[in-house]
């Protein structure tokens, strides 16, 4: 019976399993439905957890699985009390008989960097999260407030400051912007060309009749403007990268050499407009390398295999860790 | 029988309905719960709408209105289709056989204050609406686009600043503020003396388990905290003030002589530190008398009278005005 490890990301949109031998062989790999329980709601996240779960390990054997660890959203909020007998029992349920670790996001994502055990992460997704990383553990924590009261750069944020800015445009209030046809598009009916004043009202409306979560699916609308030179959506990127950069600067210290690992799909990406400036402020404000996040569910399975096999030599877990990370 | 004219004001918190002879003097005032559409849902609201109609036309006779005034936040949005039948049907089936009218709350706010046609109006309640009236109907809009997207400067917007002012002090970041214990006090039992991380991640479970307008009911703690010497509240106050000028000036002219009203908890009250900060900036700024609204249902019955009796001379319709909006 081959020693297995598994590792599971939580994420808002989507939840990844992976499974791995000691060396870090990737052997299954499942994706499902997002699973945060803050934003989905807990019986939903279980319902997609549990689906990642039997597929991943759909023909392998569950009570070979020496160490679980489970990186969600907001684990670190909740001191991983309410989510961790949902992810752990479902586990048990499936027959992983090991230890199911719940840590945070951060955790998974800085581990999938790099495996020094101590630096910075700065997640930005739908979210948006810095966090310092001790001995691999959180440490301290800034913004990560959710859409309601923080996560200021987000994808969430850079949604809806491309409704604002397309409102501002059709008020005249605001410059011009492409944005104002890109929302007006993605908004509302393919076609639409009524006047801006009932424009205007329609996006209001459309925007408040759905889930607040749903504007950051108009992020990639930032992007697409900034890249085609509109200077509205590249003042959103310049302001998006400088409250990222603020929340990192709330737990760095400049002259800190560890490093800083950027995650998510608005800074990971090399072509994502505010990574770009995050990379240029990152360098100018801190020392120490930043680095590119790979796939977290990669470390999320790497701090499973260094809770399962504590006797391995620091070059077995890198060796361990590019396996997973690479996917080879 | 006496002619009779009748306004109301449906707000996000409650609604009002006054009743008055054509001289203006108030025969029936009635209030009831929160009533915009938007926020509460059609059916509570027309539910309320209806208890306030009858409560005010208790005892007198229905049919001698000669005229109504319906006004309701988020009518502009609208163009007035989806509420102006409701509340027009609600009026009709209590009798009122005159004409009902569904304006924005902007409109009877500016005429609460002034006879005057032409103005500004700032509202900043809950929510916070800058527009400029123009023969005493709206003519353009700044902000008011609620709390998801804008409402800068507003209740709303307020409270959530305590609440990130709070957090941020808790985790150290921020700068100390005794905003941490008054909102901690406020959205957590009292006697809560839990170590800072836990208050935080507490506060931030607490305010995403409730309706994000309920930030709004934090407000109040910002101007306490003001009053008290509190400077992160006082930079809160300050930086509100700017969003909330700053939505005056998209639609006002600084040239521009007449009226600039004020209406709403946040600017109106003579003690409200924001709404000082608005004065200074508003005399400043922008030429024309700065005002501030009475009763805005008033403003409603007003409109009301005019409408109905429209062989007023203009110092009855000033004389109508001053009853009204005095309630003598």
């Amino acid at each position: 019976m081959t020693d297995l490890i598994l590792g599971a990301d939580v994420g808002g949109t989507s939840i990844r399993v992976l499974v791995a031998d000691a060396d870090g062989r990737r052997l299954a790999y499942a994706t499902a439905g997002g699973g945060n329980p803050l934003s989905h709601g807990a019986e939903r996240a279980a319902a997609h957890f549990r689906a990642a779960v039997t597929e991943a390990l759909a023909g392998l054997d569950a009570r070979a699985v020496r160490a679980a660890v489970v990186g969600a959203a907001g684990a670190d909020l909740s001191d991983g009390q309410p989510a961790a007998g949902t992810f752990g029992g479902i586990l048990a349920s499936s027959g992983v008989a090991a230890r199911v670790e719940l840590v945070g996001d951060a955790e998974i994502a800085f581990a999938s960097a790099t495996t020094n055990p101590d630096g910075t992460v700065l997640l930005a997704g739908t979210g948006a999260t810095a966090a310092r990383i001790r001995d691999r553990a959180l440490d301290a924590i800034s913004d990560g407030l959710g859409w309601l009261l923080g996560d200021h750069g987000s994808g969430y944020w850079l949604g809806r400051e491309a409704v604002r800015a397309a409102l501002a445009a059709l008020d005249g209030a605001g410059r011009p912007t492409i944005l104002a046809d890109s929302v007006s598009r993605h908004l509302l009916a393919t076609g639409y060309d009524a006047p801006p004043s009932r424009r205007r009202a329609d996006i209001v409306a459309t925007v408040l009749a759905g889930p607040p979560i749903a504007l950051a699916s108009l992020a990639p609308l930032v992007a697409r403007a900034e890249l085609a030179g509109d200077e509205v959506a590249s003042l959103i990127c310049d302001r998006a990268a400088g409250h990222l950069i603020e929340s990192v600067g709330d737990i760095r210290d400049p002259g800190d050499t560890r490093p800083l690992v950027l995650s998510g799909g608005v800074v990971a990406p090399p072509t994502a407009p505010v990574g770009a400036r995050v990379r240029t402020l990152a360098a100018a404000r801190f020392a120490g390398e930043v680095m590119t996040a790979t796939d977290p569910v990669a470390g999320a399975a790497w701090l499973a295999a260094g809770r399962a096999f504590q006797d391995l030599a620091e070059a077995q877990l890198d060796a361990v860790h590019r396996r997973l990370s690479t996917g080879s």
